[in-house]
């Protein structure tokens, strides 16, 4: 049985979450408290977080390793190119969002309001706050920029940056941290991605403590 | 031509020179003061940092985007296996060592003692130095672990993981930040891909006002 250990408002469990979902393997879901450190997890992924995925005899930790490694082995859908260009394209943008947009927006907005709370960290710091909302708008803008050239972010077709931006942008959303206002091109990329089957499980997910927006599971948002 | 903007000591551009250096990709090198944040390198990069890689028509960031795409594109000598499994293994090292060794050793000691001074940010944190020490040790017993049931980091024939973690380590060296008498296993694997024609030109690498130790450099250390 395919399980995924994971927490609800992880980017990272979330873009497994689509890839699987979008391949349609069916996933055992397994909510993990990877800050306790627990030995048995820590077995299971040396590296002390989550995502970690069982699945093909294998426990699979690094979630775009995991990714990469579900598009080769069960290719339809496909969600990453064939030709190296647009593989390069979509694997910097992955890059992008879980690196750059990680840093300076997820880390700011979602781990000091939900995270720190969750795990008794304490409250959030104001001033990582602020930086955070400042630093969407940039990202935003981007994406809206890409988006103005091309269908998907990283080109023509769905890709894996789609879902790597898209994990980010809703456990951000699940936060009211998303101001879909500032372009018009971003929001209707959104309500595509948000509308596929795929997508469900994530605006199922309720998180004790934190009640989402109505807007958050609604497809016309 | 093709032509790196980089910074000496970067690990993920160090990762990128011994990729070209393996394929005999002949590179010019462009030292990049990316904290600048020059409007030209802007352009270049939106992402604001180093490696940036003008190649095949391409401006090329992420590391290891890149580094996939010169496989991809390059594939002789092969630096990423063919079997999904292989590739995983490899690709979720390259993360454990991009993302958990940059995070827990890299930041703490290279940034905290060169990069603060280089960027004129001001003096090492001394609690960060002292946490990055404590970790780099559990870092070396892993990799001892790996490579006593593995001819290379993540199989039997040297990988990207293998170049990502000797670009962590060498940029380590050169502040003498690795204790190599920690495992032999470590040190002969450091000193067979040390001596690899495409190591040469990091062993070269000269950063104004801090000397190398006699060590780093010589292949019998």
């Amino acid at each position: 049985m395919t399980r995924l250990f994971h927490v609800p408002l992880s980017p990272f469990c979330r873009k497994v979450r689509l890839c699987l979902a979008e391949k349609k393997i069916e996933v055992e879901l397994v909510e993990e408290h990877y800050w306790e450190q627990d030995p048995d997890f820590l077995r299971r992924n040396p590296a002390g977080k989550v995502p970690v995925l069982k699945f093909d005899g294998l426990m699979m930790a690094e979630s775009t390793a995991i990714c990469e490694y579900i598009d080769e082995t069960r290719p339809d859908p496909p969600l990453i190119p064939r030709e190296p260009k647009a593989r390069y394209e979509m694997r910097r943008l992955v890059g992008w969002f879980d690196d750059k947009f990680h840093n300076e927006v997820t880390s700011k907005l979602l781990y000091e309001r939900v995270n720190k709370k969750v795990t008794g960290e304490g409250y959030p710091d104001s001033r990582n706050v602020k930086a955070g909302a400042r630093a969407i708008k940039y990202h935003l803008d981007y994406m809206a920029w890409l988006l103005d050239h091309r269908r998907w972010l990283a080109g023509d077709t769905m890709t894996l940056a789609d879902f790597a931006a898209a994990a980010h942008l809703s456990s951000l959303d699940y936060i009211s941290d998303v101001d879909w206002d500032r372009s018009a091109t971003v929001k209707d990329w959104y309500a595509k991605i948000k509308s596929r089957p795929a997508f469900r499980s994530i605006l199922a997910d309720q998180i004790p403590g934190f009640r989402p927006p109505p807007h958050y599971a609604d497809l016309d948002f």
